[in-house]
């Protein structure tokens, strides 16, 4: 509990520069908020991960299973952007600099991602297969589009 | 996106084996149980936390933000106990074999968190500071209860 209650927004007021060692609001230090916005991307790619095996018929479809998966994942979806301070390029992450230096593209390849995965939260409320994979294709290209261009390969 | 697309839920039914270095439904392997479960909680602390220096009187009080990170925090709340699938006591992680062992006693402090989580963010909509700091607390209580017979410290 003592680290939930830390004062880290005082820290980070009384911190006035800015560098990946350095604090970045609204996170205590850099590293949290690296560390949010992959625990956002992670806890997403686990839910929208478990469509894979019932998108190629490898596991039976179930309709509520897929509406609370995807419900997950497009509420995930939503989080992590608040991560991508600035200065937080360097550490343990494979976010391209580009994520700061070309923002507006990135902004809108993250706004498409969310888009997508609500879509696809959506149609699966629907309750229809082939609808669900397509928009799974969908969806997946534009998790693919946004990495291509801001993810470093691991 | 390759990873997201594996079919994993393959893998865990063609292992037969509970343990650390296996499979875990719904998870490909332990690790990723562990580092869900984890990542929902740094989640959760984070926006938890930031109403640390507002119930402290060190950051103005926006109900608004208030509400917004409570809302995050209790949906967040609901999340981790997937992750702590059997075998999963080893590796990267504070579980205490308890959790485990014990089973129905963190059954029912998981579930006294995720209510009192849910109360806050029903009080913060209320937009009532006094009430807030009285929630923050009682869920604050919740978490440490939780941590105290279930986590290892660090």
């Amino acid at each position: 509990m003592q680290s939930l209650l830390k004062p880290f927004l005082g820290v980070v007021l009384a911190v006035g520069v800015a560098g990946a060692a350095h604090a970045q609001a609204p996170f205590a230090k850099a590293e949290n908020a690296i560390k949010y916005r992959q625990s956002a991307m992670f806890i997403m790619a686990q839910h929208f991960g478990r469509l894979g095996p019932v998108v190629k018929g490898e596991r039976p479809y179930n309709k509520d299973e897929v509406a609370k998966n995807t419900a997950i994942a497009a509420e995930m979806s939503k989080l992590p952007w608040e991560g991508f301070v600035a200065g937080t390029d360097k550490g343990e992450t494979s976010a391209k600099p580009e994520i700061w230096t070309d923002a507006a593209k990135f902004k809108s390849a993250a706004e498409k991602m969310q888009q997508e995965m609500e879509k696809l939260a959506q149609v699966a409320k629907g309750g229809d297969l082939n609808a669900i994979k397509a928009q799974f294709g969908a969806t997946g290209k534009a998790c693919k589009t946004c990495h291509d261009d801001f993810k470093k390969k691991d």
